[in-house]
């Protein structure tokens, strides 16, 4: 019989072993008090186990706020949940092994730290359309990471400014450019107007030069229908890339999309940081990023090493691993994207650190932008950097002939 | 300029007020480095600002576990975000003024505990199409609280065998019959085939007696046309209700099928533990459970008093004030749901604790159905405590002249 194995990190002032069970049991075929009808061999045939219990050491401080006072047990808790039990659909699976799990009474933690897929799930989502292969072809660019730029000020600019900036930018020989995920289509920049003053840019910059540089437009809307004539509107005007907010329009719109897209899809994370920041609660990433995998997502941000946020940089060189690991096959994998603070500096450490490889989306927002040397220099520093790491040559060294990269060191280089 | 109001519960090692006003800059027009293009006149127009911000005394324990050492600063911040900076779009109102907060560096707690929309959002979503009005003509309970069960087993059951016992609940009076939020559409029973063994028993009842048992099918589903094609069976047959896992199919979904949607939703919020159960992070649900009353919610599970969850009975009170408080009219609150653990013994404190009103669904489960003289005592011990709830007879009293309700005491009250 095929199991869906998720791993529970569980913390309790009680039995671990008992919460392990109250959890398989409550997630499957439990109930308050027995109920005519329930059968031995009924719950048999889909009632999750606990497979392993892995102790770990106490605590003494609860993840949850506890009025009595410790030690409070610890374990990872294996529990397979029969594949008929919940199926292929992944709401199923949330809702089945894992929302309600969230609930139960008598733990002071509980963490979903691994989640294994039976084969059953091979094909039975479409996956990233463009994936890392996609994105290198529809951006040209074969060698190393693919460059990318965030338009600023988050919010503020109507189009004409926005498009003046952006063509700055495309000229800049940047790779890759997006809005701000908090961008989308507010009244003073509404996103048929941004399309509109942005796209002819591009085109008109890919027929001078060749390259075309993957603009990714904030399409993300509660009404997927509405987000439906968003991406419409970005293939209809030449555009092949589009920032979703996966955690704000759920997993349902996101399945809506990737059904209907012809365009990358550039997931921005926000809000994750609900369900992850504490340790001993919510998600690791390795289990959620499976979610939205499956579900399409092209092109995943995960943040940085010293990104400007709370995330440890171990954490970003997990998720790095997490979204480059094949589920079923490498064309599963989505393209990291890097951010958060980069400027290039970070190169060295980013490629030493996850696997010395080039396959990745690195985003640059002031790095680029405020260069002492405007963007273009900007851009060129953050090739010089990558190719100093590539090449094992130390930063400062390579700054020696590279004065674009020695420009960017003095002026971000003084915090890191 | 109209505003959208946020109010932040803020823990920090250093200073609120500078962790408030960096959300509100990092949330609107913030960057991390000033770019060109960034003038103030753009920033005004779309900058949130910290409208308020009252000290809480500092704790000594951090939320997130930290490496230093306390106090830590705690206060409420409400932030206005411009209207103009956001809209109506609610994908866009979490990715702004909630997502990115929760990665800011330096805090050590932070729960969004108050949202007030301003007047632009009224009429700018559906709301509930049934709630509490169309629930009580659809079920024709006029004057006490709808009483309804689940189907247990939660999985496992084929749909004859399902079938089988929503035929005896049925025959018991009861007003509601719901699919367990974990059962959607397994292999073992196909929603379809569900569906055309329960609902020729719910027509045929009604026939015969003119009352029309709503029994809540499971509809959700990862593809959001799929869960359309699911409603569509439910409607085909003459179901009048499915069940809606939200926070498993997310905004998007909710927003598609409310559009769609000729049946009355129930929503089972799964999952929302995750967001919640830690007092110094997440969201209180006065604030969650107003975008999915905007996206059309009309039935709201919101546990219970003295539920088998970890909930503790003020935090259902204060949730079940949230969803019968209208945002902008009364006809945007839902039907509030009590469940978990519900006998009818809860019904004197439900009572009391909510305002006095018989305007909402009491789920029981093993209380209907395993009460010692079978699901129709188990319906009659039920309707036989909230009488005398309303009536002021305390329940002991009342069950000298009430044997249904008798039993369940003796059977259900042992742990109470």
């Amino acid at each position: 019989m095929s199991l869906i194995v998720l791993t529970y990190l569980l913390e309790t002032p009680g039995s671990v072993e008992a919460l392990a069970a109250k959890i398989a049991s409550d997630q499957s075929t439990g109930t308050f008090v027995p109920v005519p009808g329930e059968t031995e061999e009924l719950k048999n045939r889909v009632a999750a186990r606990v497979l392993d219990l892995r102790p770990l050491p106490p605590v003494t401080m609860p993840s949850l706020p506890q009025q009595g006072s410790g030690p409070y047990n610890r374990g990872e808790a294996d529990i397979g949940f029969p594949f008929e039990a919940i199926g292929t659909d992944l709401s199923a699976l949330m809702t089945i092994a894992i929302g309600g799990a969230f609930s139960i009474r008598g733990l002071t933690g509980i963490r979903i730290v691994g989640l294994k897929l039976p084969e059953e799930f091979r094909g039975a989502y479409p996956g990233p359309q463009f994936g890392v292969a996609g994105t290198r072809r529809l951006t040209g660019v074969t060698d190393r990471p693919v460059i990318g730029t965030i338009i600023k000020p988050a919010l503020g600019l109507r189009p004409p400014e926005t498009a003046a900036l952006v063509g700055e930018l495309i000229r800049s020989g940047v790779d890759f450019i997006k809005d701000d995920e908090k961008l989308m289509s507010p009244a003073y920049s509404p996103l048929e107007q941004r399309i509109s003053a942005i796209m002819p840019l591009v085109l008109d910059h890919e027929q001078k030069t060749g390259k075309k540089v993957m603009v990714a437009f904030g399409i993300s809307h509660t009404d997927p229908d509405q987000m439906m004539r968003n991406h419409d509107l970005v293939v209809e005007a030449g555009g092949n890339c589009a920032v979703v907010n996966i955690n704000s329009i759920g997993m349902g719109a996101m399945a809506f999309l990737r059904k209907r897209s012809q365009i990358a899809l550039h997931a921005h994370r926000n809000g994750w940081d609900i369900l992850t920041r504490h340790p001993g609660l919510g998600f690791d990433f390795s289990v959620w990023q499976q979610f939205w995998r499956l579900l399409g997502v092209d092109q995943f941000q995960i943040n940085g090493i010293q990104s400007k946020y709370w995330e440890p940089d171990d954490s970003f060189v997990r998720s790095f691993k997490a979204v480059s690991t094949p589920l079923f096959s490498p064309e599963d994998c989505p393209m990291p994207v890097a951010g958060s603070g980069q400027w290039g500096g970070q190169a060295p450490e980013t490629y030493a650190r996850t696997g010395r490889t080039v396959d990745l989306l690195y985003l640059c927002g002031g790095g680029i932008v405020s260069h002492p040397g405007g963007p273009a220099a900007g851009v060129v520093a953050v090739q010089q950097a990558w190719a100093a790491a590539v090449e094992g040559i130390p930063l400062e060294t390579y700054a020696k002939t590279h004065p674009e990269l020695r420009q960017a060191i003095e002026k971000f280089g003084k915090d890191a």
